[in-house]
C-alpha cells in the first residue's frame, strides 16, 4: 500500500514511521510548515509537498493528522483522491471528510512525544468507517502495525477523548505539580519516580476505585490540614488539593 | 535483628513482611483490631499481643505503623524500650517518639495495597534519626530489604508527603474519574490502560512539563469547549476539568 502522510506533528511522525518499519511506503509527506514535511519526507524516503494541491491522487491511503481546526481546509484544498482518507482525530466527526469516497477513522489512543519511541503493540487503534470494505482495510492496516483495534463510533471516540484528558492529560499534570512542590524546596523528581510507576501498575489490575489511597481516602482531616497549611503561598495549588480531595470523598462515600 | 510490627494496615503488613523476607526475625504484632494483629502474626511467625503494655522491651526495632492520629497514644501506651522506635508516617514529626531514647523515622515513598505485591527495591526509603548510630542501623535495614534510601528531614519528608498526594492521591482519581466517564457510556477502561501505562512511562525519562500534551497544553479552546459541553450533567467533573486546564495553560505559559 501507497501512504501519503497529510501532516508532521507527533501523532503524524509516530505514525507514518510505524507504518514504514511494518512495510508501507510512504511517497508523500506535506506540512503547514514546508521544512517539517522535508524532514520527516527524508526520514520515510518520501517525497516532500509544499501545496496540498500536490498531493497524487493515486495513492492507497491517505493519513490526515493535523490539528482539528485545520482539517476542514486541509480536505477542501486537497485533490478529489479515491484511496482511503482517514484523520486521527479523537474529536473530529469522520464527516469532516465526507468529501472523499472513501473514508474513515484512525484514531490512536495514546500520547505521543517527538523524541519518545513508542511500539505500536500499546497504542489502541479507534477504528471508523462507512462501509465494511474499507473498516477491513483499516483493521488490516492495524494488524500489520501490530496495534490492538476497536471498532469505535464517533460518540464513543469523543468519550474516550475526554477520558484520555483526565487519564493522562491531568495526570501529567499533576506529576508537574509534584514536580514543581519538589523544585522549589530542592528535592528530587527522581524520588517520586517508583511512586508514580506503582501508581500507575497499580490500575494495571485493579479498578482505579479500589486502588485509591492517601488522607482524602481515608478521611484524615488532620494531614489534609497540614498539607493545605503547607499551601498557602500556593492558592491555585490549594484549590486544586481541595476539589480533588473533596471529589475523593464523594467518590469514596 | 528482632523485630516488633506496631500496626496491621497496609504498610506495616508489606514492611513487616518484606522484612521478614529479608532474614529479621518478626517476634511481635500488635494491631488497634486484635484478630488483624493474629492474622498477621501468623504470617509473621510471631506473637500477636493484644496490649501495647505486653510488648517486649527486648527487640531490637520497633515499627510503629498505625494512623497518623494514634501515634501519641500509641507510645504513651508503649513501655520505654530501648530498642530503636520507628514512626513509618510522611507528616508526623521523629519528635512524636522522643519519650523513646532511640527514634527515628522511616517512611517509604511509596502507595502500598493489601493484595498487591511490591518489591522493596522500588520503595524509596526516607531516613530521619536523631544521631549517626541509629542513622546507620536504618540505613543497613534499608540496604538489607534491597530499597534506595535517603536521609530526609522532616520538613523536606512534609514536602514529599505533599507532592505525593499529587502524584499519586489525585492521580489514581483522575484514573478513576476517566473510569467513570467510561462506564457511564459503556466503555471498558481497558481501552485506555495502555495509555495510563505510557503517561507515566514517559517521564520515567522525561520531566512532566516536557511531557504535556492535549488540548490545554496546545491552546486547543474548540476541543475544551466539546469536553465541557460533554459533561454538562457533571458539573462537578467539569470544575476539575476547567480548573486544571487553566492550570495547564498558565504552567506552559
Amino acid at each position: 500500500m501507497n501512504v501519503v502522510c497529510v501532516g508532521s506533528g507527533n501523532v503524524a511522525t509516530h505514525l507514518a514511521m510505524a507504518l514504514k518499519v511494518a512495510g508501507f511506503r510512504l511517497i508523500q509527506v506535506w506540512s503547514n510548515t514546508f521544512a517539517n514535511a522535508v524532514k520527516l519526507a527524508a526520514d520515510l524516503e518520501a517525497e516532500a509537498v509544499a501545496e496540498l494541491s500536490e498531493i497524487t491522487v493515486d495513492a492507497d491511503f491517505y493519513i490526515i493528522s493535523v490539528k482539528d481546526d485545520a482539517i476542514a481546509a486541509v480536505c477542501e484544498a486537497m485533490p478529489a483522491v479515491k484511496g482511503i482518507v482517514v484523520h486521527t482525530s479523537g474529536i473530529t466527526s469522520a464527516e469532516a471528510l465526507s468529501r472523499f469516497g472513501n473514508h474513515g477513522v484512525f484514531y490512536p489512543l495514546q500520547t505521543f512525544s517527538k523524541k519518545r519511541i513508542l511500539d505500536f503493540k500499546h497504542v489502541p487503534l479507534c477504528l471508523e468507517a462507512g462501509n465494511t470494505v474499507i473498516m477491513d482495510t483499516l483493521k488490516s492496516v492495524a494488524l500489520k502495525l501490530g496495534s490492538p483495534a476497536y471498532e469505535i463510533d464517533g460518540g464513543q471516540r469523543r468519550i474516550l477523548h475526554l477520558s484520555a484528558a483526565f487519564a493522562c492529560n491531568f495526570v501529567n499534570h499533576l506529576y508537574a505539580l509534584g514536580d514543581l512542590i519538589l523544585g522549589e524546596n530542592g528535592l528530587d523528581f527522581d524520588l517520586i519516580r517508583p511512586l508514580i510507576m506503582e501508581t500507575a501498575n497499580k490500575v494495571g489490575n485493579y479498578r482505579p476505585l479500589e486502588a485509591q489511597t492517601g488522607p482524602a481516602m481515608r478521611g484524615d482531616e488532620k494531614t489534609m490540614a497540614a498539607h493545605l497549611t503547607m499551601l498557602k503561598d500556593r492558592p491555585e495549588l490549594a484549590h486544586i488539593y481541595q476539589l480533588l480531595s473533596n471529589s475523593i470523598k464523594k467518590s469514596q462515600g
